[in-house]
This record gives structure tokens, C-alpha cells and sequence, in this order.
């Protein structure tokens, strides 16, 4: 495809969502059409599966949560993330594929059965499409939840309200995923300023443009 | 398991509702304990999910479809058939995976990639567990869709309102599946009196208890 498809992943708080309209203005600035999209939704059919995963008003095992994922991540692909990246688009999605796996298939432990699931599911919903590039936000659980419980206004807090345990797993998920995609992707140290992060941002994604 | 899952399947006004009402009675009558359910839904969330594959509202394709009929089958399996299975009762399912089977795989002609994933989704969702008995209602669609089109009040009318070649494929698509699972399959003819119908069903039934 013609476009180039940036993944933002990593635990709470570790400012994705600040990252990602960052280089999409920088982006912007050098003339680059630039899609800026997320997961779970995205796409008419993901944003009405969306609530049905962060309200909590189910009671989904890993198993079900996986496909409803995946459901939404297909809607997304075939409606949104493939034409935009046919159209030449540059397509920055805040979290992706590797959420799943990290908070799945690692969150409650390294459940290697769930990973397997995870993966099974990705190959019928995506095939052999993957990210050109996935930016792993890495941050220490303890200071990235204190920044997450210091926002306000969000009521999607089903995950957050997790133990810290499960934010160490997650972690350790990430960087294994990282290890496993060295091409794929990078792990940038969140712990930092703001213009230093999108600093090193930028100099991975020029190399790729 | 210690109780009984029946699952009934067949086109659009093949009577299958009526058929399990009368079933279940009969059954209730002899002192069973019966727990009649339906998919996609029949538990809280496959009845969250049921809305979004019914309405209309999003524009599926055959994959997130599936998934989404694989989500919801899952929680109705964890939540609701396997505990009941689990204490005796005896399990009737108003459609259940043939029916994903039919309609993806077979209804808009015979396509063997979607019966792959269709078929892949089950083993992830429920392994090697399938029903003890599946009663397919076999009819003309010319007749069943003429009887369905009767029926008044129902707003759910999504696989309904699709053509009359679709209701042909899909009828062909039940008749296969019976004919790959003699053992568990049995195919009855749909176009006699209610009556005759339910006698039938319950000459198969009671072979099974």
C-alpha cells in the first residue's frame, strides 16, 4: 500500500494521545495528509463496539473480550485504515494489534494460551498486514498511573482501575513484543519532556518516510 | 456434561420458534428441567451484541460479522449453556453455530474461505464441544419466507429482507451440514402440521434421554 501505518502503543499514562497530535501537526507542517485514528473504534462499526469493552457492563471472559477486539479491528481495517493507506495517507493509530496482546494476553499474567488466540485471531482479521512502524511509549507503571489518575473528565476507566501488578504485566508484555519485532518496533522512554519524546519520535519516523 | 444441548436451525419460517415452545412443554411435562435460550444473544452480553448484527446500523463485513457472532456465542457459553449443561438441564438453542455456518458460509454463495474462518472461530470459542442433537427445520423458502412475511411485529429483519437466492443457498448450506454430520444433524421436514412436527421431534428427542 501506498501510505505508511505509525502504531502508539504502552501502559496508562504514558502520553500517548499528547504524542500522537504532535506528530500529526509536525507531520501536517511538511505537507503529509495525515489520518489520526484509534482503537478500539475508529470505524462507524468499532465506535459502537467500543462501549460494549470499556463500560464494564459486561462481564466478558479474555476469550470473548479478544473477538470483540478483533470484530472491531476488521471494521476498522476494511473501512478506514486500508483506504486511507491506499489513498498514499500517513495513518497514526493510537493503540493497535499489540494492546490486545499485552493486555490479554500478559495483563493477568503470561497466559500463553490467550497470546495464542490473540495471534490466531489477528491472522483471520488482518492476514499478513502489520504496522509499518509501532511506537512503543515505555514509563515506569508507577509514575504513568499517577499521570493517568490525574486527568479528569475520563470515564472509561475500566482498565485503568486495574492493580498495579496488572500495569507491571503490561509493561513486560510491551517489551517483550518489542524484542520479538525488533524491525517493527521502537521503545521510546516516556519519562522524559514532552519535546524531547517528539524529538525522538521524529528522527524514527523520517528515517521510515 | 451432565444434561442435554439441543440446538435448532433451518431458514426464515421454518417454525423453529413454535417448534421449541412446544418442545419445551412436552419436555417440562415428563418432569424435565429445561432452559430454553437463543443466539445471538441469551446472555447479558450476547443480548449487548445481538442489537449491533440485527440492526443494520453498521456495515459488517463477513469476517467482523462472524466475530462478532463468535463474541456473542462465547459469553452465552460461559455465562449461560455450560453452567445449565453443567447441572442437568436440558439446553434448547433457538439457532446456534450452524447458523453462523449457513448464513456467512453458504447464503451469499458458497464460499470456503468465510466456512474456514467460520469453522477456525468455533474451535477458539468452544473447542471440541458441540450440541448432543441439532434439529434442522427444513423447508421451501418459498413457503418459509411467505410465512415469515405474515408474521407481523418483528422490526428484526436484517437476513429477512435479503434475497430470495439467499434463502435458496442458505437452505443448501443446512442440508450440507447435515449431510457432513449424520450423527448429530437430523433434518426434518418443516412443511406438515405442527403437530406432526413436534411428534417427529420427539420420536429423535427421546432417543437421546
Amino acid at each position: 500500500m501506498a501510505g505508511l501505518f505509525i502504531t502508539f502503543e504502552g501502559g496508562e499514562g504514558a502520553g500517548k494521545s499528547t504524542q500522537i497530535q504532535m506528530l500529526k501537526s509536525t507531520l501536517e507542517t511538511m505537507g503529509k495528509e495525515v489520518l489520526l485514528t484509534r482503537e478500539p473504534g475508529g470505524s462507524k462499526g468499532g465506535e459502537l463496539i467500543r462501549p460494549l469493552l470499556v463500560s464494564g457492563e459486561a462481564d466478558w471472559d479474555a476469550v470473548s473480550e479478544t473477538l470483540l477486539f478483533s470484530a472491531a479491528r476488521r471494521d476498522h481495517l476494511t473501512h478506514k485504515i486500508w483506504p486511507a493507506l491506499k489513498e498514499g495517507k500517513i495513518v497514526l493509530c493510537d493503540r493497535f494489534s499489540d494492546s490486545t496482546l499485552a493486555y490479554q494476553g500478559y495483563g493477568r499474567g503470561n497466559n500463553l494460551e490467550i497470546q495464542k488466540v490473540v495471534t490466531d485471531l489477528y491472522k483471520i482479521v488482518a492476514g499478513d498486514f502489520e504496522p509499518d512502524l509501532t511506537l512503543i511509549l515505555d514509563i515506569d507503571p508507577k509514575i504513568g498511573l499517577k499521570r493517568s489518575c490525574e486527568r479528569t473528565g475520563n470515564t472509561e476507566k475500566r482498565f485503568e482501575n486495574m492493580d498495579f501488578s496488572f500495569h507491571e504485566n503490561l509493561r513486560t508484555g510491551f517489551l517483550k513484543i518489542a524484542q520479538e519485532n525488533p524491525t517493527r518496533c521502537h521503545v521510546i522512554d516516556a519519562n522524559r519532556s514532552l519535546d524531547e519524546i517528539h524529538q525522538k519520535i521524529m528522527e524514527i519516523v523520517k528515517e521510515k518516510l
